[in-house]
């Protein structure tokens, strides 16, 4: 079944121990649909500028990702660029340049409007809400969001998550957003706030999913080669969400095996992990269905006891 | 099947968000001792002062510690004391008096010498190799060692683990002994030097047990609160080898399912969050064999997919 994700499509300036990267495709919404893709029909809205070049957009088709919302306006396309310590585990933002990406005003296409599953990746709350106004008949909706959002826009955020299935966000933001730093006090705070559903990314060392009655716990995937890390949380997102589409996951209408949640943060474990074996999205390129599901077993044989 | 432990008993001073204690029983041989004792019968090796009070000399014997093998001595027992930081990940250490535990020469009492398992604590290398030379017929010896060790005593600590079946320690002790980031490369590396298993300790994110031909990866178990994490990972080794020696586990003679071992690194995960429940040993007075198994079953419960 198919899905909509919202967020960004950037230009990254990447450098880690492993190489450097001037001008490689990146940006949230990017990332998500991509990894989505192995599972389900991912359509994107988001903004681009003039820049935006042509085999860019052939990668996302030839992945099947829906364009129709994809918008090209004057000016330049949303521009990041970062350094990676030594062991990865910290980077610093060297340039931000929202470019187009400021003035974003996402605009549903009418074919989206009624697709069941819908992502909206981190941008400004008040947005993320109009679009899931404009969405007839979703199945389970939920997203992302950052601390500048939990800091400066308090009251919008809580007004637009009170109405989302799913959260996923990192540890740092779950502390924030609950004002709580224990993990599990915390998530029981956000589960207060309207999703029934939440999971907690806690990068290299796997993530949490809570709910109001069970709770299910997932350690990293250890690879061998992180290349770059840019991308593996919105791979995660990704996979999760791309798997229930996937599978029909149908809470809303009680024919949903919360089971398959489990299964979609290991799904979303295995899309991040592959995120990070190359600079970028380049790993998307050749990756294969067989490759992630063979992951998946590791992951079952690397935790069974 | 019995288990013999080496390494320091203390007096502690800690400070955590929770709450302060100026002086309570500690020491890594304490809490290994005191965590294996609900699985196996654990004997220790290790010196105390005049200072020792006959309650906590009463508390060991009470969980069924063998204390043969406690010297006292003249003069004070090893004293630590430090402070948590407010989310409990950073800690300072504020004094460290070795006192009696300078000169520890362990002394292995004749009937410690033919029991099966062998658990050496943090102390010099060449003492750890001495202890382990005074045991005959030992079916699973491995231990601990600490950064201290490895930086300054490198030659006699890699002399000491060569013999060993398995190491137990955290990630920066295992990235340093290596020399190498990348904890698969790292864990590859470390297996070279002798021990056919190593058991990586990640505090609050879990553990990984690596061997030649198999991964096993625990999450860390979520706390509603964390009282204090002293001794947290020297009871993760007590549940480790504790449970190993219950089930008479036997690599040496080919009787061993190596299933057994993750299920070891379980326990020891269960153990090492017991500890944090409450401060110092306080919580292994009133915790039964029955809430230990059922942690275990929430264990599986909350990592199945």
């Amino acid at each position: 079944m198919s899905l909509v994700v919202i967020g960004s499509v950037a230009y990254d300036a990447i450098e880690t121990p492993h190489g450097k990267r001037e001008r490689t495709l990146g940006g949230s919404c990017t990332y998500i649909a991509l990894s989505a893709s192995f599972f389900a029909k991912a359509s994107i809205v988001a903004v681009v500028g003039e820049d935006f070049e042509d085999r860019d957009r052939a990668l996302l088709a030839e992945k099947g990702v829906g364009l129709e919302g994809l918008e090209q306006v004057p000016g330049k396309t949303f521009f990041w660029s970062g350094v990676y310590s030594a062991d990865m585990n910290d980077r610093t933002t060297l340039q931000t340049d929202l470019n187009v990406f400021a003035d974003f005003q996402p605009k549903l296409p009418a074919a989206y409007a009624r697709q069941p599953y819908l992502f909206l990746g981190n941008i400004q709350p008040v947005l993320q809400n109009q679009v899931r106004g404009q969405m007839n008949g979703v199945r389970f909706v939920g997203g992302d969001t950052m601390n500048f959002w939990i800091n400066n826009s308090r009251d919008e955020l809580l007004e637009t998550i009170r109405n989302w299935d799913f959260l996923l966000i990192n540890d740092s933001e779950a502390r924030l957003l609950a004002g709580e730093n224990n993990l599990r006090k915390a998530a029981s705070k956000i589960l207060d706030l309207g999703p029934n559903t939440l999971v907690i990314k806690r990068g290299e060392y796997g993530a949490v999913l809570f709910r109001r009655d069970s709770l299910f716990m997932v350690p990293g995937y250890l690879l061998q080669d992180v290349f770059d890390p840019t991308g593996a949380g919105d791979c995660f997102a990704g996979g999760f969400v791309g798997y229930l589409a996937e599978r029909g996951f149908d809470l809303r209408n009680g024919r949903a095996d919360t089971q398959e949640l489990h299964r979609a943060v290991i799904y979303g474990s295995v899309m991040g992990s592959f995120c990070c074996e190359q600079f970028g999205v380049e790993r998307f390129r050749t990756l294969t269905r067989q490759e992630i599901d063979q992951r998946f077993d590791e992951f079952r044989r690397f935790t069974a006891f």
